[in-house]
């Protein structure tokens, strides 16, 4: 059996105890997740919001533990985030939202039925399918690949972590297929994610083709810009009241911002009521406590071990060193 | 303006009419699907299934009308199935799903929570997963680019019908790309949607890519053979209720079977279990009410006009003559 095989089998399965005091084990809502992912980033934001009453269970993305049989288990697609409500499992961020909406308690503050104006609503409909429909993957990795077409890229997607991202997205489609052979039951949904892999490979080592999806976001960003002059000083993107569409928003210009993207679609200018915007929602509570800060990237570098899928953990340990420089550079200045 | 647009723009978004009496309208959910679209065919069967009083508005994909500009305010996505409930709008067909199962009346017969073992929900998941991960539309218009891969195409793909297709698809995404910057309000999500339509021609356009889909498809339905095994004779796929993961099958062996690709994969006794599970489950009055029978085929083709983006209006009205002898000879004989 092969090694990646062997460490994925350790990985078991955490224990959810019931016995605990935590708030999350009350109400017997668990949300597989890791802060630094995206897609797990818009659901943490929203159970914030709701003041919904949660257990996170981080899901170690840098060692695939999405990939391991417990977890496949879980959700055969081998993705993050996954909500866990009694018995229901209930897998993809965009569907997570509409449960949390819908069907969890009604008295949680709305993020969708926030309005009687049904102008109101298409707007929120129509501002989330937009930002939803941006590949945030492509986005992300891309940028890696193409540095001269963003600004100062910030904490975590600095050099060395930038380097690390690069190679394991590099290698993940023949890894994926690897683990394919190595699973019989997940077989097909990770040769298939392979496939895709491949796909977004070509999208995003093309510079031509990536400056097309870079386009596509600064004209949905237009069209926020357009949006957000209509609204009042303290209004959000579709009224005064903070929408499902927010939450898309939020998280989408953090990891522009994180990409050093802020330059080249809103800084300096460029779109004002955006740059205000992104001031504004900095602020709120829920992201505060979404968005990792400082204290939390220091721990998490301190704490990772090699990515399994990098071969040599000689490149590592020397990001490590480089980031650590990095990161106490920053906690004395 | 381009001649597409005006065409489009005739398009009105047809009237909402409550004084109808049809069942529909009291209850006033709306469903904008076409019963040739495999993700509608979902939604209609569960639909169906669950006895919900729908009024389906059917959007004529043929001629583009996902992308006129009434329908992007409703879906700017230009993507059918849209589920219309009071002022609630829910699109794609997932997610239409989780809405019918979790927030509509709990008294319509279940599909997910059908039964009190986690191992037996565990699956209901787990294939509903592996079902719908499954890229339809590669599967679909793939086959018509390598027919020796497939058996015999049925109704309604016969061969006039795939060349139609053939050649729609292959200009998708250039007419994607006009209509992109005809349509400023939904030009990025248009754009990209040219960018996906361009992945997916060079897989579907090339052989090694296509066989590679297609094993996936065949990996699925080795598990799917194995679990079915596993059932007692009058059961369905994961327990004796009918559940979401057999919506799914059922949906996808038909259109396995009008593609011919039935008998790559389970005809002439070699997946037995499916075999005898689509001979069933054709027998439901669901399955009967969603997969149009051989007099909507006639209806469809006899007013179909030729859609808008073949140059050619020639080679359809050929199609279209070549079309009729066939069915002509289908309902004599």
């Amino acid at each position: 059996m092969h090694y990646v095989q062997k460490y994925l089998d350790k990985l078991q399965a955490p224990k959810l105890n019931n016995t605990s005091l935590s708030n999350g084990y009350k109400t017997n809502i668990f949300l597989y997740c890791n802060y630094y992912s995206f897609y797990s980033q818009k659901v943490l934001m929203a159970l914030y919001e709701k003041n919904i009453d949660f257990e996170p269970i981080v899901i170690d993305i840098t060692k695939g533990e999405q990939y391991s049989q417990w977890f496949l288990e879980l959700n055969p697609r081998g993705e993050i985030p996954v909500l866990k409500v009694n018995k229901s499992i209930i897998p993809d961020s965009t569907r997570i939202l509409d449960y949390l909406e819908m069907y969890l308690d009604q008295e949680n503050p709305p993020l969708l039925e926030v309005s009687q104006d049904p102008k109101v609503m298409m707007n929120i409909v129509k501002f989330r399918e937009l930002i939803e429909a941006l590949p945030a993957g492509v986005i992300t990795v891309g940028s890696f690949f193409h540095p001269h077409l963003s600004g100062r890229p910030k904490l975590p997607f600095i050099l060395p972590v930038r380097e690390v991202l690069k190679s394991g997205d590099l290698s993940n489609s023949k890894n994926l297929r690897r683990l394919a052979e190595e699973n019989p039951k997940a077989k097909s949904v990770l040769l298939y994610k392979a496939e895709i892999q491949d796909r977004k490979q070509e999208i995003l080592t093309n510079e031509e083709e990536y400056l097309k999806i870079i386009n596509i976001v600064d004209d949905v960003l237009s069209q926020v810009e357009e949006q957000l002059k209509k609204q009042n000083d303290d209004s959000w993107l579709c009224c005064d009241k903070f929408s499902i569409a927010d939450i898309n928003l939020a998280v989408l210009l953090q990891r522009l911002w994180e990409l050093g993207l802020d330059e080249r679609f809103w800084a300096f200018g460029k779109r004002p009521y955006i740059e205000n915007y992104f001031v504004r929602v900095k602020q709120r509570d829920s992201f505060q406590k979404t968005i990792p800060g400082l204290p939390v990237h220091v721990k998490m570098i301190l704490t990772s071990q090699p990515p399994i899928y990098v071969a040599s953990a000689g490149i590592v340990s020397i990001s490590l060193v480089i980031t650590l420089a990095y990161l106490f550079k920053k906690l004395i200045w």
